[in-house]
């Protein structure tokens, strides 16, 4: 049986060789990990064939990851970690609220004008219209703020996922103009599975949970002077939207797609975003006006 | 600011869609970690910023391991994790306590016979002396134990990191005698620095940590009927015992090094087994006697 004192004796030394981190963040986070993973050790009374297990696991996610894939975000998502993180940082309740960024995003989109089409490979689906406006919380439109577009095509598959799209489908880096509007037009979203052939999807299956996620946009808006949003744009029809693998769905940011011209879908999605006082360095912790230059 | 009802909430979703685990343990182990990193989340702001540099520190953790090298199960150890399983997996206070595993532990060892030597690459160090009994922890001995050691050379480098070493050298899988007895010969143990070279020696840099390990001789113990042990037998005058890096020193592991004959020095170290009255299949949790033919 486990020693109490043995076990308070060594998180009192683990947590003592971290004092001497230089930097306070890094030093605060180590401490708050170091802790909750002796609480889980003790109250699991976890055995060391389940840590080799879990070290397993860990090590096939690491390397299932690739420049186009990152099964590590995959399984920080489907754990909620990732949900938690955003509802756990929100900024300003008037702003867009965050969401998951999901294994698929990858950086350098084309450039796209605006009101342009991000399909480089028609599969023939149906197309959808996204214009919204970009917003500071106080209602002032905000001009050149940064979008980052990424969808699957109707396949339900990224391009990264799939050789026989373009590299750059359903992808598109837009600025907003000077009423601070953006639009473009993209193939309607669909619902898929994430990927179930890398560690995450074995734990999926051990768990016996679904793994469709519901159809989605996903953007990631930033500007000068405001936090940064990694968000989704989701469809009010698609019927996966209470049951998310990844727990990514907030009522916020759910809309109605409308007819439009020319057999088109439409939809109309603002953004809001909270201010930032702070300069806009990395310090400034959630800060994503510098996502894109990452 | 984040809203605690959104969070809680949030946890009760996730927790929820784990409910239907089919295997009891697993489903135990899911619902304890998803509340726990809900509680560091929140605790600590987390920023989605930052957890795009935990997801990349981890991958890159991941993608640094390789047949011969574990960086997560180094990373568990520095963070103390790999030694509080050990204590709060300890069965019999009466038996060999458990230490970490480590990262450099390679299956399929040489078998030596009694009193043969590890040396398969003679480097000039001094050689030692190990001998011991495996008991119950009732004091019965045990014959036909299996023993797996593993040890650096002087030059404080495993075979797997050092090309010059033959990959079977201070390597041994032995096996107790009718009286329970063991003995081998193996170059004396030295302190040494974990590997720098990877995101776990980033870690050990960015938060100012010594990275000398305290000297020491690895042994996994095992025998039918039995938990088996992994464990340390320690140089009682290393001068790191107390700052060992990765918290694995336990008194009752440290021994004295004696003059012995033909130059050799001389340890005896003893074994105890606590008994396993269960089946010994792998549901019995911490039971290493199928760790050998894993």
């Amino acid at each position: 049986m486990p020693q109490p004192d043995a076990i308070s004796g060594l998180l009192a030394e683990v947590q003592s060789r971290f004092a001497a981190t230089p930097d306070p963040r890094l030093r605060q986070i180590l401490l708050a990990l170091v802790r909750h993973l002796y609480q889980l050790a003790t109250e699991l009374h976890l055995t060391d064939l389940e840590l080799e297990r879990g070290i397993k696991f860990l090590t096939a996610v690491g390397q299932r990851c690739t420049p186009d894939r990152q099964e590590f975000m995959l399984l920080s998502d489907v754990l909620g970690f990732s949900s938690a993180v955003d509802v756990a940082s929100d900024h300003d309740s008037l702003a867009t609220p965050g969401t998951v960024l999901g294994p698929f995003h990858v950086a350098n989109a084309p450039t796209r004008a605006f009101g342009a089409s991000l399909i480089d490979t028609d599969d023939g689906g149906q197309r959808l219209r996204v214009r919204g406006v970009v917003r500071s919380v106080d209602g002032t439109p905000i001009p050149e703020a940064s979008i980052d577009v990424w969808s699957c095509a109707s396949n339900g598959l990224y391009p990264a996922q799939d050789p026989g799209q373009a590299p750059g489908n359903q992808r598109g880096l837009l600025t907003t103009d000077a009423q601070g509007r953006y639009e473009f037009v993209l193939l309607r979203p669909r619902n898929y599975s994430i990927p179930m052939d890398g560690p995450v999807g074995c734990l999926m299956e051990a768990t016996a949970r679904s793994l469709m996620r519901a159809a989605h946009v996903h953007l990631i808006v930033t500007a000068p002077g405001h936090y940064g949003v990694t968000t989704h744009l989701f469809d009010q029809t698609c019927p996966y939207l209470a049951s998310d693998s990844v727990f990514s769905v907030r009522d916020a940011l759910v809309r109605t797609f409308e007819p439009g011209r020319n057999g088109e879908l439409e939809v109309t999605f603002d953004v809001a975003l909270a201010r930032c006082e702070r300069a806009t360095t990395e310090e400034s912790g959630n800060d994503r006006t510098q996502a894109s230059t990452r």
